[in-house]
């Protein structure tokens, strides 16, 4: 299945993910303790690093999971919250000194720069516990079955942790200063980036109750959009506009960080952007039209500026 | 009710006790992913802060929630090692040098002392995240209702996050070098210490299918319980044996914390102590002898040498 079709409807598709995204915004603020709610320093340092122009892609795709087994995106939003909760804390904890040392993050200082290093890890700590408490907070939703439910916090649990993306970070932080290869930089981020991509379209998918088929098509769009997403994630921090990613260009290399572009250089690394989000389209082929969304969604990456 | 009818066979009590831990060991040896596997640096980490001489009280917990409840402690295996996961993190990130900045714990180098200050960031993340892995794997536990469960996941998330432990850590942090009022440092020690102890208790209890009076009956045992733990852990911290405890005596001091005994002196922390012991007796009124076991726990706390 080529590109080409996919060119078709592109405003339609922005005012989905715009609506989708003020949708999770709105749902977040709700969820969240109040900013000023005792202990007010961790509430408003949980609030600082969860509204910062996120692009909200986790929730999003747990919602479009949902959509194509049939469910509502009202019956998994306390769960689509949830992801974006976990994405928050990894990076919260991934910009601390004692690891990526970033002080910038989407055009703002970063949460240990404004909140000090010990408050910075313990938002981590309760963001990440935060996203439990609102996975289970999912059973409220009139017909979303339990068992559902604790298989889907075992998928994110499983996809956060050791043998997930906790586990992509500490081979991350193992490679600093060390020229990867290709084969253990692909698995770097397919712990890092893909496990998280994957939990979150599939949850959507088992709280809708859909078949394990189709669950697993949409598993394997999900690595390969990951893998679409951290390529072009690596080419925007060579060749990216600064005010539009709100970090300093070149993070990577001041990092000495094995990338997709240092180890390909940019035109292959497009290509294999480009063969990442053909394989997306690929998984597709299990659903019809009703998956137009995320065959959009995967050519939208490879053309995205933040 | 008083303490007297309480000492009563001892040596039994402490058999169950050295059982009940024994058995937790083992499990969490069987569950946690091996310390060898892939990426070995982190799961290393992860049995490193695990394995560590404790006394498992919080699985201990778990389990009589569930005994109580008419379940086998088999039943509730799973949830009682991810309540001592929950407990083993928030040691990792407390010892910290961005927190407590503690070198010792328990008679061995903390975690961060032997793996670096970032990857103990991470084996904390990691443990808190297997923590809710395992408790969706109570699922598997044929008894166990998967609404149950959900329940149970709620209630942990809740005592572990921003409004209970992590709370009282970080309220703990803000009142370093300050004078406490007393009503403050127990609003501190409820969330930091009698949160998770709660929820141990209750998580058993609702595993079982428990009904809620009992379970309110436990909630309150278990919050007295926390009050005696934690001011027998500020007596030790002054007055106990450095070697039995495992870490530097005056720690708290050093670290300029009010505790118990700064702000009230050994004889009537002791006697708030004995109260609360008492307190934890009356809330068991609701059981008969088949609560005896945690009439003996209570009692055990306030002879506690570690």
């Amino acid at each position: 299945m080529g590109l080409c079709i996919m060119i078709i409807n592109t405003e339609k598709f922005r005012d989905e993910i715009k609506q989708r995204k003020e949708y999770v915004e709105r749902c977040l603020l709700e969820f969240l303790p109040p900013a000023d709610s005792y202990p007010a320093l961790i509430h408003e340092a949980m609030h600082y690093a969860v509204f910062n122009g996120g692009k909200r892609l986790r929730p999003i795709m747990v919602f479009e999971g949902a959509v194509l087994g049939g469910a509502d995106k009202e019956e998994v939003i306390t769960a689509a919250c949830a992801l974006e909760l976990i994405h928050t804390y990894s990076l919260v904890h991934d910009d601390l000194p004692a690891m990526d040392n970033d002080e910038m993050r989407r055009g703002k200082p970063t949460c240990h720069i404004v909140y000090g290093e010990a408050n910075a890890i313990l938002t981590g700590d309760a963001l990440l516990t935060a996203a439990f408490y609102l996975l289970a907070e999912n059973l409220k939703a009139p017909k979303v079955k339990a068992e559902n439910l604790v298989r889907a916090i075992r998928v994110v649990a499983a996809a956060a942790g050791s043998q997930g993306m906790i586990g992509g970070q500490v081979l991350d932080l193992q490679s600093e200063g060390l020229a990867l290869d290709f084969s253990t930089l692909r698995k770097l981020h397919s712990l890092k980036t893909g496990q998280l991509f994957r939990a979150a379209l599939t949850t959507g998918a088992i709280l809708s109750g859909m078949k394990d088929s189709g669950i697993a098509a949409l598993d394997k769009y999900a690595a390969s959009f990951g893998l679409a997403f951290q390529i072009t994630d690596d080419i925007l921090d060579v060749a990216g506009n600064q005010d539009l990613i709100g970090k300093p260009i070149g993070s990577d290399a001041k990092n000495h960080k094995s990338t997709y572009v240092s180890l390909l250089g940019m035109e292959k690394s497009y290509r294999l952007a480009r063969v990442a989000v053909e394989s997306c389209q690929e998984a597709l082929g299990y659903f019809g039209p009703e998956a137009d969304f995320l065959r959009q969604l995967a050519l939208h990456t490879l053309n995205r500026k933040n």
